[in-house]
């Protein structure tokens, strides 16, 4: 019998979701016979294809059996063929709202040996940690159309932000930020125009600091922030904003520290009320899809992120080490597959 | 007399503003003689000084008053004395929203000689117009506090887009579009998580896109934009986009195209009911204010602009290439002045 168990749920979704999930769990098997786990895997048959079918997003009995699983792999969810929003908003939002996840966690590190396109950048400039917020902001869904079709019509959105929301992604933020070397939070807003949300960010990011006093803070307007991502991504440590600004900063991030196949994020719910989930920050990529072209690096440094909330730090490095000595040696063009196979066993020497 | 009245109000503004529109300022006298204008300047003490010496924003017998210029030449609002919003949203947006610009053009271009922080990209590379929509968005200010300071607090911003605001940037930027050799419109939204307005934006630029088969569209999501700016800038030829993701991506166009200091807006209405406003993209810098260290290169292409929108496209152009000329032989720190100088003596010579 192993000696420990760990039910999770794979959602490997749609276009290269379930190529970069593949390579995710090959790594994953390694590690589990490295450290005597049992992974019970469930695969959710969820995304464009089900709902071609049974015109079915995320029905409520499966998001019940997923929220009794310990942890969520998820690969990506979107396609073309179904209306813009319907998975998104049906699926994996409604998975990270169901399931509390109120830290959206984005590192945005440069590995050694990986390019970046900015010029004269080396990996000591860009290691920087996002908490993107994960239940509230504008994602909320809030909203809605008047008078539609006609030329009086109206379409609203609603960014709904609370003291309790607010608050408890900021001190989830400050600990990230104390157990840093350069102990640094950056709130990212637009509090010159967003006056109501920014505010109550502000004001909270202040209270929250008093229990803090060894991290420095500071702000930063998010559009400044998208130019400091470009020309002095150093000056970043821990970020904490909301959920759109995450959303859009983390995809420079991404850019910046070598490209969209290397960024690796976590959904957490740190009250472990609710099964966490981890995704490559990329999306679906229908234009590659089933050729084998997806980089499951990402996915691969999801996996670790998992291990790690799972309380498997040590298993979570060696995934990381792995990655990156993977990256230092990269040439040539591989396949997805081929990818896996290199990182798991580089884990498995 | 001459032959021309220009009727200009100028807002200097806070921080390095007074001293980037005095540049802006000399550069156009030089223009007003070639060209034979009378150039009628009232300056408007509004911004940070006046705030605090009376507690004054933006009077209604000034708006009223500006409201009968034929332009607004501004430098830059906002200081950390005063209340963040206070000034951005009492001042520059009630000026953006009361004379209805509800065209925010910004053009993103490297210039030769110019520094890109992009590794091998060349001026070929980079060459769009952002169309931001400026009047509804976001940006409305509305929204509001509930509970305010209780652990039940709640603050809420809301974006309203407006079928009417909506068609009418989005004609315009196919107009621009048209009008340029590539003749490529990308809508830039959030569309798959804001449904309602990025459901609206989608289908009126399908509508419009009739009227101008010579166009062609395409649509990517604001946080791939972001990303596309730093890794693939030039499949970008036209960009129309909604008033917050236009100001964040402006500021990472202006990051890609040799910063903040060369990068000119303006705040257009195009049905000329009231004047239009002319700023660079950049705030008012209090880090750096009085020490004629800032940029003035943004203002004097803002002025360019400025004189495009009043029908003097020669002059426009005059300035322009007397700007790219200077970017491609600048060696040394030159001062405010010196720069506006040196500029000014080349659309003289
Ligand atoms: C697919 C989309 C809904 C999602 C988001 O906007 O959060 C994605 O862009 C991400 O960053 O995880
Ligand atoms: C100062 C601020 C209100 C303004 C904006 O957000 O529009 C600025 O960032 C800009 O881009 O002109």
């Amino acid at each position: 019998m192993a000696s420990r168990n760990i039910r999770l749920a794979v959602v490997a979704g749609d276009g290269i979701g379930p190529e970069v999930v593949a390579e995710g769990l090959k790594v994953l098997d390694v590690i589990a016979g490295q450290y005597d786990l049992a992974i019970e895997k469930t695969s959710y048959d969820l995304g464009a294809a089900r709902w071609h079918r049974t015109g079915e997003v995320l029905p409520d009995s499966v998001l019940e059996e997923i929220r009794g699983q310990d942890a969520i792999l998820l690969g990506a969810v979107g396609d073309p063929t179904v209306p813009s929003g319907t998975l998104e908003r049906g699926l994996l939002l409604k998975l990270r709202f169901a399931l509390d996840h109120y830290v959206n966690l984005r590192p945005v590190k440069l590995f050694p040996g990986v390019e970046t396109p900015l010029a004269g950048v080396t990996p000591e400039d860009i290691d920087m940690i996002v908490v993107r917020e994960g239940t509230e902001g504008p994602y909320t869904g809030v909203g809605g159309v008047l008078r539609k079709g006609t030329p009086h019509e109206i379409a609203t959105q609603e960014s709904v932000n609370t003291a309790f929301g607010v608050e408890r992604v900021i001190r989830y933020a400050f600990q990230i930020a104390a157990s840093r070397p350069r102990r640094k939070l950056t709130l990212v807003h637009k509090d010159n125009v967003l006056t109501f949300a920014g505010e109550l960010y502000q004001r909270i990011l202040k209270q929250v600091a008093a229990e803090f006093p060894e991290v420095t803070t500071d702000y930063v307007h998010v559009d400044a922030a998208t130019m400091f991502f470009v020309n002095n991504p150093a000056r970043f440590d821990v970020i904490v904003t909301d959920n759109l600004f995450g959303d859009i900063i983390t995809d420079i991030g991404a850019a910046i520290a070598g490209g969209i196949g290397l960024a690796a994020s976590g959904n957490v719910n740190p009250d472990k009320t609710a099964p966490s989930m981890f995704e490559p920050v990329h999306g679906s990529a229908p234009d590659i899809a089933g050729q084998s072209k997806a980089d499951p690096t990402a996915t691969i440094l999801s996996v670790a992120m998992l291990l790690e909330h799972l309380g498997l730090p040590e298993a979570a490095r060696k995934i990381e080490h792995a990655v990156g000595a993977d990256l230092t040696e990269r040439s040539g063009a591989r396949s997805t597959q081929q990818i896996g196979d290199d990182i798991a066993k580089r884990v498995a020497g």
